[in-house]
């Protein structure tokens, strides 16, 4: 029951992924091909890095092939309706936040699912959530976002805490994985509204 | 026969893509060291980043490591005969488009030799024909060429496609890669000669 | 005994690529979670990147997640100090240029010991030792610097040719390692003394 949920949250958060990068493909001005890509990159790029690094055969997408087709279609479809995205920023903003905490539980139970420490656990939450955004701004010859913005790595880190914190103190998967779920994204849309962000490191002596 | 073919196909296309690297390298004044790695990561980088994502070791250069001289070499050959090869321009063109066709079909090949379903084997087509130019274009802190470039990526997917619509239809591997690789071929020149490309996504609201 | 101070060089070495690190993450404005990811990436990419393309595996910062604690600890701290690190300039490339040596060392092992040919040795050094500044240099959106700067990349492939030169003559793992170690690094120090650098590759006609 709560693996359907996240599988249904997963879904739509794929979707949402593709569609807001199909929307920076299009700053960039890039072809109907290059909006399909950095939508598929982006969307499944989080979860092929985990599974490269952790050597966790075979990927979602080689695995389900259907994944590409949603996320391929869904940046195509972004196209014609682009111009209409901007009354629902708000909405792709939330599911975005989704994205985030979803792909975060799902990292951390796949490194669980291998018997992975708690360290590697955290981290392959974190790079399920992260890396796909990272890949996006590389692919567009921007410094990632996640070194800059709200409270995201950070939102992903406490999600996958509270994750394995859940499941310490004896809640089931599921359980664990909710609540971890809605605090994580509680923690992201307060961060957005009231601007909250990390100290940032500003250092300008040149001597490398 | 058909395989020995397209071996020397290959052959002959890595070269011309560590060599088009390489003035991708001079372009960026990177030093001799640079140029020769920036020809190895694009002439080989298309099948590695396949490899790694399909979990198929070992990878091309490891199992022949004389392809990473070969690359290295045409990449370093290049820099004596930068100034005689504009001249050259064409036939540089037309290898690199016989690169992107051989890379795609030998690419498809591993998929189906790994028994995967069709939709990743023309996504292994295409990861092996496109990476290598993405991880130049990274390297030299480009947005990818291909997310803009004349049919790049759709000749090599209208390729892959064609190729198993060959197999799909009781050719043998060896007829249907010299068609798919053909149409492809002369769909990238049409492209390069008459300026075709794919319809551009242009989006300049600014609210991520 | 020589591996014992290896693994000591080995540790002073990431703490170290983790610090510079987070020097070009301050220069960037990064936030303290970018300056964590930014050390801790540059500091294991490069022998995460040789576990990747050689599938060897678990990646050593899975095997001891611990470095992950070092790394980004280190790369946390050199936030407060920073404005002291100026003066320790010369022990900071003096760490950079050990872990560069030592990186190769450790990376032409991992080859030798997956019973690799010897080019794939050198890679594998070369890729252990270079990989991680340049996806440091990557993700800060820059030409990576390995491209352009003194004798880097040389100094790894000379370091690891010496290596397997001292194994060829029937020196032991231990002084082999010294001997390569030594003048792998003595050479990047003159290098750096001096301004050697490899000669550039400049070229500017712009017809791709």
């Amino acid at each position: 029951m709560a693996d359907q949920i996240i599988h249904a949250l997963y879904l739509a958060a794929i979707v949402a992924e593709a569609m807001t990068a199909a929307l920076a493909a299009g700053r960039r001005e890039m072809d109907w091909i290059g909006v399909i890509l950095l939508g598929c990159v982006t969307a499944l790029g989080g979860g092929s890095a985990r599974d490269v690094l952790l050597d966790h055969h075979p990927l979602s997408w080689v695995e389900h092939p259907s994944y590409l087709l949603l996320t391929g279609a869904a940046a195509l479809a972004t196209i014609p309706i682009a111009r209409f995205m901007h009354s629902l920023r708000r909405l792709f903003l939330f599911l975005d936040a989704v994205g985030l905490v979803v792909f975060t539980v799902i990292g951390c139970g796949v490194a669980i699912g291998m018997n992975m420490p708690l360290i590697i656990v955290i981290a392959s939450g974190m790079i399920t959530g992260c890396v796909g955004g990272v890949l996006r701004d590389i692919l567009c010859a921007d410094v990632p976002l996640l070194f800059r913005s709200e409270l995201y790595a950070t939102v992903s880190v406490a999600t996958g805490l509270l994750y394995i914190a859940g499941r310490h103190f004896g809640f089931n998967h599921g359980l664990s994985a909710v609540l971890a779920m809605s605090i994580g994204l509680a923690l992201r849309l307060l961060a957005l509204r009231f601007g909250w962000s990390m100290p940032k490191f500003v250092y300008h002596e040149d001597w490398h």
